[in-house]
């Protein structure tokens, strides 16, 4: 019987595999390390390997499954199944990954972006709550999302929707971001960006601060360390929380105005801040929205962790 | 042979009528005064009697039509045709628009907000090109707008997607706006806002400009006097087109970030400025946008004028 679906979450370091139901239950999950060698050549060939080994081991077939769901870093070829500029993977050029594994396995495959697919986990089993409008913003190396509106996920003319961290949340006067632009959200609320927000709110900073010390000495600091700084009543750090709130309420406000999601759902590590930071991020929301999308948005935390892409790439074959 | 759709833009002054065929083509079009006296009692039967005689007049029958499309001020129940809180029509209450047009020409009735509708009008017959995924900012005494992201228009949860004229683009000492925030789109950009921007510019202007001196001696400008100015160089003036297309291009940037469109699409009475408020807010959208969405997401102007709301109201009922 077809009930089950393979979700799996390709990243530069492992590549996650998860057999879920139809409900999205996760019955069995795995995980191989990425061999990025041989401008990774290895990648599909270990990912089929693997999921026959593992078939075979639960003793499964492939008619017990309707299809295989895949996040990839890089761009994909929603069509086709090929990705293009994954260069954490080590991929200098575009790789058919949708047909090799159609090829070997016989299943459907279905694939989106990374950050496209744990938004779509998290609408699903996660903090959306099956929601038709929801919005998933990830806040870790870098800042990423995904949009899902009116229950599909916005994809826009050219496949860059949802690049949530290239907002603009600094218009006159922001750091340089990667992508060429300036002040964009990714600039001040990843990982990096705090730390860049704390350095810049160091050289005007007085007072007795242990953070601000550190920072003056030289000591190389990380977004954790201010969080627990702030977390203890660091004032120093606790501004530098209140500046990276602002930032990210402006961007969550105006998703609101613009989308009137049910909710927005803040993941990646540096939401292991928790609370501290969502009622930060909510009170500048509340600021910036209007009175229809402050009473039916809701800015949440999300729950389901690293399951979010195996589950949101399962979701992709339903 | 039904291949015909009634169109109707319900305004505060006039209802206009436009019988189009299922290929969006205006084969007649008409209006009526809108008549807002007993409190709006007489607005769905004036429209329900205009509806019958032009019927009647063209010698049409019911049995020609799919369907009445209706674009209405205030807040709308797309499932039951309701129409709440439309204060400029003098409905201090909940009206069954839909249920008394259904009672009385026997076709099926479909409804949206006056600036969802316009959008579905230019997304589908003007500049969006039928594109599937098409914004739709309008500029006149307020500023609104409708979002259509992979084929559909986009609602929200409470009905408040689309809000363009919210979105805050000053988040600092931003002017007060009706909807209880600061520094939305609609205090800098809407006629009334771009006057607030020039004379908040007056006041640390330095220079020989007619219209400077037209509002230091105390007289009344309009957002035209503006633009014919800057049109003429006055170099005061032309400062503030500028400051007007950095607010609209810093929203405009925002939403291709967000949503990739195929295009963004400007109309409202302001558009009358032409291409030369376009290119200007063209300028900012490239400046806050990352690369995919610089190539592939078009600046544009409106180019149905008028005719936008009874077209869009019509797609309503394909």
């Amino acid at each position: 019987m077809k009930n089950k679906i393979i979700g799996i979450d390709l990243g530069g370091t492992t590549v996650k595999f998860g057999i879920l139901t139809t409900a999205g239950e996760i019955q069995d999950q795995w995980a191989i390390a990425t061999n990025i060698l041989d401008e990774g050549a290895h990648i599909v060939p270990d990912i089929i390997e693997s999921i026959k080994h593992r078939l075979a081991l639960y003793k499964l077939a492939t008619s017990d499954f309707i299809g295989i769901g895949m996040g990839s870093p890089g761009s994909v070829n929603l069509e086709t199944g090929a990705v293009t500029g994954a260069y954490n993977l080590n991929w200098k050029t575009t790789v058919e990954v949708g047909k090799a594994i159609t090829e070997a396995t016989g299943l459907p495959f279905f694939i989106d972006n990374d950050a496209n697919v744990a938004a779509l986990g998290e609408r699903w089993m996660g903090a959306g709550e099956n929601q038709p409008d929801v919005i998933f913003i990830t806040l870790g190396t870098g800042v990423g999302g995904g949009i899902i509106a009116g229950g599909n996920l916005i994809h826009g003319v050219a496949n860059a929707g949802g690049e949530i961290g290239h907002i603009v949340v600094v218009p006159e006067d922001g750091f340089d971001c990667t992508c060429g632009s300036k002040g964009c959200l990714e600039t001040v609320a990843s990982a990096t960006g705090i730390v860049r927000v704390a350095r810049q709110l160091a050289e005007e900073y007085v007072g007795a601060s242990q953070l601000h010390q550190a920072i003056d000495s030289g000591q190389l600091i990380s977004s954790k360390d201010i969080f627990e700084a702030a977390e203890e009543g660091d004032t120093f750090a606790l501004s530098v929380v209140d500046k990276v709130s602002f930032y990210l309420g402006l961007a969550c406000g105006n998703l609101g105005n613009t989308l009137n999601p049910d909710s927005i759902v803040i993941g990646g590590g540096v939401s292991a801040a928790g609370e501290f930071l969502r009622a930060r991020v909510e009170k500048y929301f509340l600021q910036f929205t209007f009175p229809t999308v402050k009473k039916t948005t809701k800015i949440k935390l999300a729950t389901l962790g690293n399951d979010a892409g195996i589950i949101g790439a399962a979701s992709l074959a339903l």
